[in-house]
């Protein structure tokens, strides 16, 4: 009998940013945790692992899955996919070999662990093995538009999720037919996504958010902004609420 | 001058329902509320008064916002909209009473408070005269794909977050123009929301979760589901991430 071994997964939700925005349930998670998974750009300590710096303790096994360099290799490639595939299989066995052990690894996921998270690669090779338990986060968007003051989405207006790496008509088309709208992934996108807002006539309006629940976040009218300088983390948002007193 | 003494108002997300996926900064904000607010029908306590129960001290003032009796009034009829809105006025003028006493108001809302939540008809009416602090919360459906195990959306999928109370063509184009689609207030509208999602090729996929992050919480397939019975709170999921390995 190797049951009453084997470890427990967590993918843990560490909310947008402010260390306050932690669950009491994960704050509890990581308690429990023998050991630590976090994603990371090699060499960086990751944004995850910072915001659960007061709640780690001496005795916590760290294990950074760092991505693979691979900012040189276009993403459709083949050999993008392959090497990134290849690094998902291996960061899932390093998770297992702790599991196995009978540790209980939480696996930090910044916003929401299923809402565009890394973790959920390693939850599709896990889950299914292991006693696993999936703790939700605030996710980024609601820390913009909370830390803005920008009532988001009302009654029965529908809320449409973009990523700014979309084509231009794609992301015209999509933003004249919803009351709201948030463009995620901005970065070398935000020209792009300007001229789908106007093209939608939906500039007006539009939110551009940086930093979102950092102790520095800002926030202007996107019609504001003078230059197209924009991190990939920064957020467009599109209020909806047209009936609002 | 009457600075020194003006309260503080916070818009505070309980989250979906446990009360461990209260953030830490949602149990502080309840610490230092002299007053706690929250939206009910008549004659019930709210969940959102329950999920913070561990959190109440006897000297905190209470104040229930209790919806005017409006089920047997159409919604879209002025009668409704009028009470409505003198609901709305009524509550943002309790409120301010006692931020104008100098007592810090924590307003709860159900997952987040400016997705769909009651709290932001206060925002509106108050956070320009008042300081004000939105405390983000983790939502419904965050709750609802965690206790599933469903990972929702990953790279660059889009997500659509319908109500049910869509007509039906516009239901069905929505969910056949999208990758990952999540349909609130089913209800009565359930029947309606499955001949939808038939039209859009979407049956097979889509998840119904009941009773989100409760104890008792229940998800099946909505192809599997016998019956279209289904409580308003409850969502069907339509997870995305064509490409998972």
């Amino acid at each position: 009998m190797t049951a009453a071994r084997t470890g427990r997964l967590y993918g843990v939700g560490t909310g947008p940013g402010d260390p306050e925005l932690l669950t009491l349930k994960a704050v509890r998670a990581l308690g429990q945790a023998d050991v630590v998974a976090h994603f990371a750009k090699r060499g960086h300590a990751g944004n995850a692992r910072k915001i659960v710096d007061a709640h780690w303790r001496p005795e916590m096994i760290e294990l950074p899955l760092a991505y693979p360099v691979t900012t040189e290799i276009d993403k459709q490639h083949d050999d993008y996919k392959a090497a990134i595939r290849a690094f998902y299989e291996e960061s899932a066995r390093a998770v297992e070999a702790h599991l196995v052990e009978g540790r209980t690894v939480a696996v930090l996921s910044e916003g929401d662990p299923l809402f565009y998270g890394s973790y959920m690669h390693l939850h599709v090779r896990l889950a299914h093995r292991f006693p696993t338990e999936v703790i939700p986060g605030v996710t980024a968007m609601s820390g913009c538009w909370s830390a803005s003051g920008l009532p988001i989405v009302q009654g029965d207006d529908v809320l449409t999720v973009l990523p700014g790496t979309l084509a231009e008509d794609r992301l015209a088309r999509r933003l004249a037919d919803t009351d709201s709208a948030v463009i995620m992934k901005l970065g070398r996108n935000l020209p792009k996504v300007r001229r789908a807002l106007t093209a939608a006539g939906k500039l007006n309006g539009a939110v551009y958010v940086e930093r979102g629940t950092m102790a520095n976040a800002m926030a202007m009218p996107l019609a504001d902004k003078p230059d197209d300088e924009a991190p990939y983390f920064a957020l467009v948002l599109v209020p909806g609420w047209e009936g609002r007193p």
